[in-house]
């Protein structure tokens, strides 16, 4: 198997830097459009042999180094009783969001039953990917999943979200306790199901001040990489607008730490330490560059890093639906060349 | 004079540390909202007499130690022949974005004239402030205006405008000039007109890397606050999601940097040293929560800063239009009382 992305996830030594692209499955490919015009996003993310064929379509199009199934950051919302549906142009939207005490306590309980196309769709994608790269799970971590049920959608402000942090700070953890437990059940099956990492995607955490987030969101996350650990599969913590977190996220306890396009790599890297991995952090918007353009941004970002083993390259974010398809292709090669010249 | 306000931005000394709130006059005051029954948001800036009645409600309500003239940052883009409208519920939005060069090269000169209503609107309202404070003007920084102008109105990801940035760097920079030449002719004449202090918001700022920052956007904030520093009034430069910015943005020239809500107040102005002043701040949301809360948080950031000179309270960033009034006033009180205390 192409181990680059495991060994790097360990801080072991490759011979290249491992490449993999956050949403690497998605709009921007002919492919992924074509299935989509048969089903919806919940359809391709709950029938197993629609889930494994959209995660391999990056795979077989682009020398990527690691495989990340088709799925859903909000899936461990619907089986505690919120009304999850995408809307075409709108994004996720919750039909019956959390306003109040007893909404929290009308939560339900999750067994991994409810994950069962998760596991099935994991198990059916490992078949297929052959272990020619390892396959990645992931889940929303509970604060970006406390913020979606709240404020019933993306947000601008979190007014709502905060508010209830705010006013009734025991209601607030109570839910975060009850989505951190969803979210255990939902990782530990993939895990069992055959994931051989996990990203916990903290995507909405940077609208917290530092904080806020040690109080109100840090402690839930360290549960999560606490009860992922002994399973020894490499975990992986990302969160966007998160530069002022970074040394608090440190102390979540995964083994690597995603950054986006805002810190410079190697900045950031040295202010949480060497004894962490780092995942990142090209902007997904140079993906629209010229490609010299492109080319001088991949080798930046490579020569700041230099040497260190525990570097993945990745995204400072998701790919852009509109993003040029042989632009992602060329910048995946600029990774292969710059990075085999780094490290020779 | 209350001179609270002029003499923080200059370091000086003060026996309590002066307040104002970003949007201070706005759609969380009743008066306010009576006012734009009657005027749509460019009759309220335009109109002089409306202009000053609207700067002076908070004024009037709150103790506040800085008047901000009712304006909005994007007018420079309208008599550079853009057209612009605010649409309820969705925001300023650009009818005719610029999406190439031929858009850029068409692009009108502006002189003063066009913006006799500010200067206007500032002479009317310094005579009902009476100098009872200080009145502020302001405007957008070139490169909020410039991703206004490309994007047609706010925007998730700024694709069009890194897009033009990145392919066709020649282009963007000469946007760049000209939306600076237009904000230099509008904040000479607010500050001819009586603008005791300017404020340059770069509101969006934040979606850049440092390096980007750097190469594509500080040049011309730096021409800006070179061309006004002969002026002697003090310059503010305010932005969010600008924690790895700062440094880089200290470089702009203005004397007193704003800081949002993602940074620890004491740390940032560590990292952006003690010669320079800085402004803010507490998250706006902050202002949703119960006065205790509110009171605990007010504290903690005076706390922070000490009794070191050249601190201006502030949000992070705009008040949001759902703020209870009573908790506005009631953070005022806690900047009074507690920054007494601090520095007695």
């Amino acid at each position: 198997m192409n181990d680059h992305f495991l060994r790097a996830c360990q801080r072991q030594p490759v011979d290249r830097t491992p490449v993999w692209f956050m949403r690497q499955a998605g709009r921007y490919m002919a492919e992924y459009q074509k299935v989509r015009k048969k089903y919806s996003i919940l359809d391709v993310c709950k029938i197993p042999d629609v889930a494994a064929q959209v995660t391999l379509q990056p795979i077989n199009a682009f020398a990527l180094d690691a495989a990340i199934i088709f799925a859903d950051i909000l899936l461990p919302l619907e089986p505690m009783g919120l009304q999850l549906e995408f809307i075409e142009g709108k994004g996720p939207v919750i039909h019956n969001p959390i306003l109040n005490k007893r909404a929290v306590d009308q939560l339900r309980p999750v067994d991994e039953d409810a994950f069962r196309f998760s596991a099935d769709a994991i198990r059916v994608t490992r078949q297929a990917l052959d272990d020619r790269v390892p396959l990645i799970g992931f889940a929303g971590a509970p604060f970006t999943l406390a913020s979606y049920a709240i404020e019933g959608g993306s947000s601008r402000s979190y007014i709502t979200a905060k508010r209830l942090m705010y006013s009734e700070p025991a209601v607030w953890h109570c839910l975060m306790e009850k989505l951190t437990d969803v979210v255990l059940v939902y990782l530990h099956n993939q895990i069992r199901a055959g994931a051989q990492a996990i990203q916990l995607f903290d995507s909405w955490v940077g609208c917290l001040s530092p904080g806020d987030y040690e109080e109100y969101a840090l402690p839930h996350v360290q549960r999560i990489f606490s009860s992922l650990q002994p399973t020894g599969v490499p975990l992986i913590y990302f969160g966007t607008g998160t530069a002022t977190l970074l040394p608090l996220m440190r102390k979540a306890g995964s083994h690597v730490l995603g950054f986006d396009w805002h810190v410079q790599i190697d900045e950031a890297w040295a202010t949480v330490g060497y004894d962490i991995a780092v995942q990142g952090n090209l902007d997904p918007i140079v993906l629209f560059a010229p490609l010299p353009e492109i080319e001088r941004r991949v080798r930046d970002i490579l020569e700041r890093v230099g040497n260190r083993p525990g570097h993945i390259f990745n995204l400072g974010h998701g790919i852009l639906p509109q993003t040029p398809v042989d632009h992602v292709a060329a910048a995946i090669e600029y990774v292969r060349k710059y990075s085999q010249r780094a490290q020779a």
